[in-house]
């Protein structure tokens, strides 16, 4: 008799899983739930529908080549049975069956399975504050949530607020301000900074600064307390802690949370984190039972801890994985370091493994670099600076951590980073792999490459060096320190440091001039990477300085009173 | 008393080894000895100045802030002595001592050293035919050179013919054709396709096709007999074994040697390519004298066997590592893999570890995938596709080379392969990565882990599959067979595969008309990428078929008597 399989959650991993499962098992009956009305869409694309990059909202339900994935593409092309509108209320694992309801005629019924599949997704977060019920109060959950919020700009709402300053909060917040409409966005993110968790602040700030740039009310370290509605119960006022904002519509993006009822109501084991726990091979605590994408936590590849990262791209490794294994394969899902990418007008921000902030919270003992560069060689035409930040392991120097921002080609470099921590590479071998390289493509030493021989400088004690945040700290407290622009006098000319403490004597003059300094004084020196601010720091200490270091980044990853566009 | 520290060669090793050593040893003595006009410049950038796309050489001299690294900039910033215009004739181990001629005055000099680096690069090679030394006939080995090429097109040669399809003859085509002068350009590449050993046949077509609709002419596998002159001795023909083309500049690209004269005098052993044979410390078979960069040979990572690729990336690195290593570092260079990537116009090509003739023709039992996709979401704005070849190790199932073609992100995806073949990856591992995914970036599933799992499949024996060069010779021989495309009728309508035996079943359709196909015969599925003709396979075998398959990468990537520009 053939198997039995069925699949309740129908978006990314439960299609992906049942489509698998099929080519490896031609004769299993495969069935897939769907309570809602669309089945296997894209929903990462849904910040594009919004703003009307992506026209139609078919499109994010489409294959490459224009073919819906209906319940007939489903039946006709794999031989997989669509239930939707089709709601699980209840497994019943002794009797191996799933209890269903019928949305549309309220008809009940059962279906018996062998191996099940909990695709269950997650449900945004809605944050325990009055007047989340006012119309025109949005969250960005489902597809029916995408054409809601794209019909209410179109209708004319034009004061928006996005509660979160996340991947998919700032995402729609470029949509909506980049779309036809003429709108005022706001972003609101409780955090002190936009994207936590996944950018250190002085990289965070360089979003922030272009955020800002381009328009974006941004508004961090800011509590929402309420919303406020008219008289006809739609939203018009926005309450935080320490202001007000008027406005017509409201999107939530506070996160999402795992659908974990139907699990958990079936005794299924829950993770850490709340989510559904899963074995390697994506097993539950029941062995016939598999679940995937976003109501399941996965393992972090390097502290070996739970996480959980409700990302397309894991939901659909995961079906993957499930479907192989539903037909008698045997394959497992490693630990990650956990990537994210995210496209905010003309920059770009990655991160992988750790960022310095949460491995010293974890106790690991880090070591950083922050190091801009172009992108391709600085003669090519349209090369575009990024700034990477690398966390290495002190002791055993291997690369856990990376963040690139910039309006360059940071998608490459992330990739590169992913590999090498997935791998365990140290920070040694990052220095010298043999990347691509061609001018339109990359530097000689490619940007990482570069990245990783700045770390290993300052891992050896040859590189002296501090990040932006504690030099501001340092003026902040009105340290007494000199700051050593080592640039040239028409780099100087353009834009400069805007501090009292700040000494002029390009890198070229450096050797005749540093009688010019004193020695019983911290000098800080910088250029517009700090690369010459190095090269400054070992100069002197030949001189005989021992007081001397350079900041990180150097003016280009200045993120305060600077204006960097000109540098 | 400080260490002498001698450098001969200015390009990119020399200086590169000269910048490090001083910062890692503030006391030595380094001076950098070399013959030509120009230091430390880009050469990699050569074939962009011809074109007109750097507007100055002195940008290929340049720091990024646009500092010309002249003597003086040497001196000052780094305090390094340099001698140009100064050849090195002869080394003599004993004394330790090199003998230097001045070429501005012929004066004759010696300069002692505790360490040598031999950084004296390469020449281009000079196929031996007549009329090889006719004027406007040049190659593309020097800054000088680049200048006199640009010189000879800005002075009205309009039919330019470039000896040699590699890397830099392709860039230098481009260049030439893309520039403001309305030039013909033909290129003649001795081999049966352009950029030998990097890509194989099929994938080169796909670059070829694309050379072609450029406007570039391409002749392959035409070996070039003589170059004619006019009484002036101005070349005015180039002859092949087959054709002659009326030219007034040549430029031939045939290839670099490594300069080994120094070092063959001095009795140093030269390796099995005939470059000079280094450790992994970069040391020579005296460890007092270093050599990097295009004079010597490395390591295939994956061989084990010497190779010779001169390189700007790899010279770059050679020179770090002998930089620290003078200064009593003990750093290694790593076997590496052998990558190369080039843009062509619309056209991106990458290569990295070995083609699959190559595998098979050292012995390798080899397994190879071809893929194409969408280099990011197929809904998201300006993708485009990339056609990914993956050839594995039957036996170990790890990763040995990769290339990829295409309009889209070629770059990002050739560092993945990079780092998997680095770090010996399967392609088991290379599917699972948690590459960077938002859908400006790539698809939920990347291509490159699509790539890998297609091979999985393959490895398995779940997918059954041709390469589009088996079909083609198919055809060729006029074998019985089925060509079964599985588009849908739209697809069809715009483009299709000109051959008698081609039957149009659509797969949603394929289930119900299965009976419609003999099951004697061999039947070759299709569509556009050939997803849905694996899945048509899958459905075949099912149906009782037993003699199905597909050919790789379908349509798409079907370089022969299709518009693919079309699909």
């Amino acid at each position: 008799m053939s198997k039995k399989i069925v699949i309740i959650g129908g978006v990314a991993a439960g299609p992906k899983a049942a489509a698998r499962a099929r080519r490896c098992d031609p004769k299993a009956e495969i069935t897939l739930i769907e309570q809602g009305d669309f089945l296997s869409y894209a929903g990462c694309g849904m910040p594009f529908y919004i703003g009307g990059m992506v026209k139609e909202h078919q499109e994010l339900m489409s294959t490459p080549v224009g073919i819906v994935r209906d319940a007939n593409f489903f039946k006709n092309v794999k031989d997989i049975d669509i239930l939707s509108r089709t709601r699980a209320v209840k497994i019943d694992r002794e009797k191996k069956e799933v209890h269903l309801v019928n949305l549309n005629t309220s008809e009940k019924s059962c279906i018996p399975y062998d191996k099940l599949v909990l695709a269950t997704g997650s449900t945004p977060f809605l944050p325990p504050i009055p007047g989340i019920d006012l119309q025109q109060v949005f969250v960005l959950g489902s597809l029916n949530d995408a054409v809601a919020i794209r019909t209410a700009a179109a209708e004319g709402a034009r004061k928006i607020a996005i509660m979160g300053g996340g991947l998919i909060g700032l995402e729609l917040a470029e949509s909506l301000k980049s779309s036809e409409y003429d709108v005022e966005v706001y972003v609101i993110e409780m955090q002190e900074h936009v994207l936590p968790g996944m950018l250190d602040p002085e990289m965070a700030l360089l979003v922030e600064k272009h955020l800002i740039a381009k328009d974006i009310n941004l508004l961090t370290s800011e509590k929402v307390l309420s919303l406020e509605g008219n008289n006809e119960g739609r939203v018009q006022r926005l309450v935080t802690e320490n202001t007000s904002i008027d406005v017509d519509m409201v999107v939530i993006s506070t996160g999402v949370r795992p659908n974990v009822e139907l699990a958990r109501a079936a005794g299924l084991k829950l993770g850490q984190t709340g989510a559904i726990a899963v074995n390697e091979y994506m097993q539950t605590s029941d062995p016939d039972i598999y679940a995937g994408g976003d109501c399941v936590e996965g393992i972090n590849l390097i502290t070996g801890k739970p996480i959980y990262t409700p990302m397309g791209s894991v939901a659909n490794r995961h079906g993957r994985i499930i479907g192989s294994n539903l037909a008698g394969g045997r394959e497992t899902i490693p630990a990650m370091p956990g990537t994210a990418i995210v496209k905010l007008f003309a920059m770009n921000a990655g991160s992988t493994g750790l960022t310095e902030s949460r491995a010293s919270h974890m106790g690991y003992e880090v070591i950083s670099f922050i190091c801009p560069g172009p992108d391709r060689a600085h003669f090519y035409p349209g090369n575009n600076p990024i700034i990477i930040k690398l966390v290495a392991d002190k002791k055993t120097r291997k690369l856990i951590g990376a963040q690139i921002v910039g309006p360059g080609d940071v998608n490459k470099r992330l990739d590169v980073a992913v590999m090498a921590i997935s791998m365990g590479a140290t920070v040694d071998q990052l220095a010298n792999f043999d990347l691509a390289y061609a001018p339109p493509f990359a530097t000689a030493l490619d940007a990482m490459t570069h990245a990783a021989n700045s770390l290993r400088n300052k891992l050896d004690g040859l590189a002296k060096s501090v990040g932006p945040l504690e030099v501001k700290e340092k003026l902040d407290r009105q340290e007494e320190f000199i700051l050593l622009d080592t640039r040239t006098p028409k780099e100087y000319q353009e834009v400069r440091l805007p501090y009292p403490n700040v000494i002029h004597i390009p890198l070229g003059q450096l050797r005749k001039r540093s009688s010019e300094l004193p020695k019983d004084k911290e000098i800080i020196l910088f250029c517009k990477v700090s690369m010459r601010g190095y090269e400054g720091q070992l100069l002197l200490e030949n001189e005989g300085f021992n007081n001397v270091k350079f900041f990180e980044g150097g003016i280009a990853v200045w993120p305060f009173e600077v204006d960097t566009t000109k540098i």
